[in-house]
């Protein structure tokens, strides 16, 4: 903790469609050393999309052993596929003094929180109103009328959870929401794993 | 909460001598709009102490009288003196969407986010090591043996708490201890209170 031993985790959930991506791209050379989680799936790339870049693509049998084996730090079945973050990168990027980056859902949310508390700083990230959400949706048009639908069926649910998160990023301006999101992934480093501080208070003690 | 409402909540604790208040001076500049929480206290003033900036001082009658109405935050009785945070001047400063920043200890920490945790965050500031402490104290010159030790002895117990906090803050530099506090303090005002968020989702799902 002379500084830092270890490793922090920032957790980011918000609807599709918040602008996480572009606010983390917009940021990204503020914030130190990071590492962006990458989920495991079961389910088939879409066009376009790289294996180690957008998911890592994995077979179901893989995926289920994996369970079994503890490997996943959360996980959750979506229309018979299978969605998780794998431990061992996180694991890695942690041990190197990385912060941690999870793009996840509420639900991904609670996992890690229950799970790796002491480290975890988390954001909500939203549009300002779900119209304005739902007009980003159409506006980028990669979405099927049904998907866009889910998305904003999605969002009313996990706005609610708006509570349970440590800060809360309005994306009306991406440079306000990038100044705000740099802030936020700089606190996380000041938190400190039960490990470290029990290190500390030793040393701090001797 | 576009982008806010109301003020928010910095606790910080840590041991007399950790350099709390050099570190605000060096950071004032950069946080924003703030109110530094005044303690109200019974005990006498000591030679060159300020009413009204170093304390609010009262007679034990009044303080007695604020406690049944309600009016403190938080309050401890130490050697027979009280010593609390009066509402009514954090109030009017969340009110006007100040960050209110309060120096307070453990017990007080914990009795300020069984209140207002939902606009609470907290960093523990603290010296280096244990021994660093002692030669601040010793440097400064401004304390007797008796309270140095006693200022040791309540050190030694409060590091114990530091994982009830959001945050620490290792001032062994204080040009990097006032970077991390003015980080930790931008970040206070991303946490927003449970009527700013009910009220945001209910504007937000219209």
């Amino acid at each position: 903790m002379s500084r830092r031993d270890k490793g922090a985790i920032l957790v980011l959930s918000g609807p599709s469609g918040a602008g996480k991506s572009t606010i983390i791209s917009a940021a990204s050379g503020q914030i130190g050393m990071y590492y962006f989680s990458i989920s495991t799936t079961t389910r088939e790339p879409r066009v376009g999309e790289v294996d180690g870049k957008d998911y890592f693509f994995v077979s179901k049998e893989s995926f289920e052993e994996d369970i079994k084996a503890g490997n996943f730090l959360e996980y959750a079945e979506v229309h018979g596929n299978y969605y998780g973050t794998s431990l061992t990168p996180v694991n890695s990027a942690l041990e190197e003094g990385k912060l941690v980056i999870f793009d996840i859902d509420v639900q991904g949310h609670r996992l890690v929180r229950a799970k790796m508390n002491d480290i975890t700083t988390s954001a909500f990230i939203t549009p300002p109103t779900l119209r304005e959400l739902e007009s980003r949706l159409r506006t980028r048009c990669t979405d099927t009328e049904e998907v866009i639908l889910n998305r904003l069926k999605n969002a009313k649910e996990e706005i609610e959870a708006l509570n349970e998160y440590d800060f809360t990023i309005i994306n009306d301006s991406l440079e306000e929401a990038a100044e705000e999101f740099v802030i936020v992934a700089k606190a996380a480093r000041l938190k400190y794993s039960q490990e470290t501080e029990e290190k500390f208070i030793a040393q701090w003690l001797a």
